[in-house]
């Protein structure tokens, strides 16, 4: 944690070489943050999704938008290449997007994309809070392909903003433009497991070579990216299993995934197990739901989470049957559903999404309904 | 287990001695079974309750009287020590009074009172027969002062009878007559500090003493009332605290007690929390409800009971203040509770009794419930 400061503190030190400086403002320059299109809709409501690459912050945004309504797609007509995704009420950023420093750039100094020197913060907070109020922005975009900086693309203010990316909750000015704040926490083992099974079996890399990126990635994720859980109204923590006894082949396979939410926040009411501040574990598999080998385990309880109050619900194992899943948002409280069966009904429909069939599915699509009902409430009050 | 085995098979042997077979017959022709008295009840619903002496039969049938209506007398102008307690709607029998060797009795013969060859089944099962078929009889009445049998006392069918004592389902015809049968299990631990807190603090007695007594019985209790307890249907186990780390002062204070239900028994549906048919750990003392130290935890399940299907609700820890008491009913179901807050209401009426903070109390006022649940039902059908 002493790794971490606040942007705003360390805005000085972090900026202070020359050429950094002189880009970030360029940067300014070229991307004015104002257009004069004023748009119907008044305020956006804006969502910050932080988390490190490879986590399923992809996965979770198409989950979060088929939630929303409408099929999510990147600006028509724009780059081919955008990192953005616009649907009927949505639009999500990328905040890569806001790389002061492109790939060649990056390593020429020797700075990895997780570093906060590698971002345009400023421009970041002066785009997000622009949009916020309605006006238009002319955002740039960072071409994953070239690895380089294409044209800007126009975002006009939507009716919920998400920004999501390694950084969304590090800089203090923009997590004061968050509706809600969710951060996707992936421990090293299933991290570890999930990148062996990406890059061993579909791209062909070493087991060495997966270890050492993931080593090499591991000081500044630990000094600028995993800090910003802290703040997260919402924390998605993914464990191996603790129904499979002993280490086995099981990690990374069958996965026990929390969701940690935090108390008081505005229009985020914490979904709860059967009796709301109290402590609950809960095996649904039994006399009227039959499960396979390991089974299905729930727990509910409270706590404290970097000094703050936060209910916390956990489900270890994975759903074999549509039955189950039902079954078990059945007992779930403060789903936000607007009618019976939504989460087995959303879950089903991205049945081919990783983790459909556990824990990080069920809660990202529960974190979906969380926020349209967020929004809605926040635009019922208006 | 291998020492019991059912009366009717056990018969010839345990009363071969040509003594104790004559003593049955004259008792037989002493007490005729029937009389032409017929009520206007047809049938009488009747309860069996087993367990050791000082294990809090009383008590629960205080609580039991209680929850169905009406105070529990011993009979008018009878027997001062009678051992029969008489209420609207139920009489509790002791099974003491069919005791067929008295005290002088059973020291000549160096028999205990556990020891079935003390008891008459025949006449036992004869009377609990003719009353539940709506005959009153004359039952004998085990004078506990003198230790002798005195004059016999008229029973007349109730609508509920309760036969309450060592033996009452040893005997397999007697247990053919039960509609519901309940075995009060304390383990040796708390069976041992609930007899130091008496005889020791109460009567003088010393530790060795205690030991001693208890010991001597063990073998007659393993062999022959212990066994019962597979043939309840309820079952009320009690064990020291698991609240509490390491064995301590609290043995035997602060208790963890089982509710143990037979799945399938007519009119008698298992009381569960939250979620039928699973399994369930709950701590209710959070957010909403603070208790003191060491707390309280439920939990719920099911499983096997000595090859039969049973629901389990176990309570550790203790009441401190009504509202944790209402707060807890509040999440069972059930219950066969007439209105919100009965069972809170019984155990306050009854601050007094032995076990009103714990889950003694909690069990056999939940119990009395499910019997005049069971009787009601019962009526309903005629």
């Amino acid at each position: 944690m002493a790794a971490f400061t606040a942007h705003t503190s360390a805005a000085t030190s972090l900026y202070s070489p020359a050429g950094t400086a002189i880009l970030l403002r360029s940067r300014s320059r070229a991307y004015p943050t104002t257009t004069t299109i004023r748009v119907s809709c008044s305020k956006t409501v804006v969502i910050g999704v932080a988390a490190d690459s490879g986590c399923g912050k992809s996965t979770f945004m198409r989950r979060l938008t088929s939630v929303l309504g409408g099929g999510a797609e990147p600006p028509r007509g724009g780059n081919p290449n955008s990192n953005t995704l616009v649907s009927d009420t949505a639009t999500v950023i990328c905040l890569d997007d806001y790389h002061s420093l492109d790939r060649a750039g990056r390593k020429a100094k020797g700075v990895t994309a997780l570093d906060p020197r590698a971002h345009d913060f400023d421009l970041m907070y002066e785009q997000v809070r622009a949009i916020k109020e309605g006006r238009a922005v002319e955002k740039p975009v960072y071409n994953h392909v070239t690895g380089r900086l294409d044209p800007p693309e126009l975002i006009t203010p939507p009716e919920i903003l998400v920004i999501k990316g390694l950084h969304s909750m590090y800089d203090e000015r923009v997590r004061d433009l968050l509706d809600l704040s969710i951060y996707l926490d992936i421990s090293n083992e299933v991290k570890f497991a999930w990148k062996v099974q990406r890059d061993m079996a579909e791209r062909g890399h070493s087991l060495e070579s997966i270890r050492a990126s993931i080593e090499a990635r591991k000081p500044d994720f630990d000094a600028y990216i995993e800090p910003q859980k802290q703040y997260a109204d919402a924390v998605i923590e993914v464990l191996p299993t603790q129904l499979i006894p002993g280490p086995g082949d099981d990690e990374g396979k069958v996965l026990r995934v929390k969701l940690i939410m935090k108390e008081g926040v505005e229009h985020f009411a914490p979904v709860y197990l059967f009796d709301e501040g109290s402590t609950v574990n809960w095996i649904p598999c039994g006399r009227k739901l039959s499960c396979s080998y390991p089974g299905i385990r729930f727990a509910y309880g409270f706590g404290a989470y970097f000094g703050h109050e936060v209910s916390v619900v956990e489900m270890d194992g994975q759903f074999d049957k549509l039955d189950e899943l039902i079954y078990v948002e059945t007992h779930l409280s403060n789903l936000s559903t607007k009618f019976y069966g939504e989460v087995a009904q959303q879950m089903l429909k991205h049945a081919d999404f990783p983790g459909s069939n556990n824990g990080t599915g069920l809660f990202q699509t529960i974190v979906g309904l969380k926020i349209r009902d967020l929004y809605e409430q926040i635009v019922a009050r208006r």
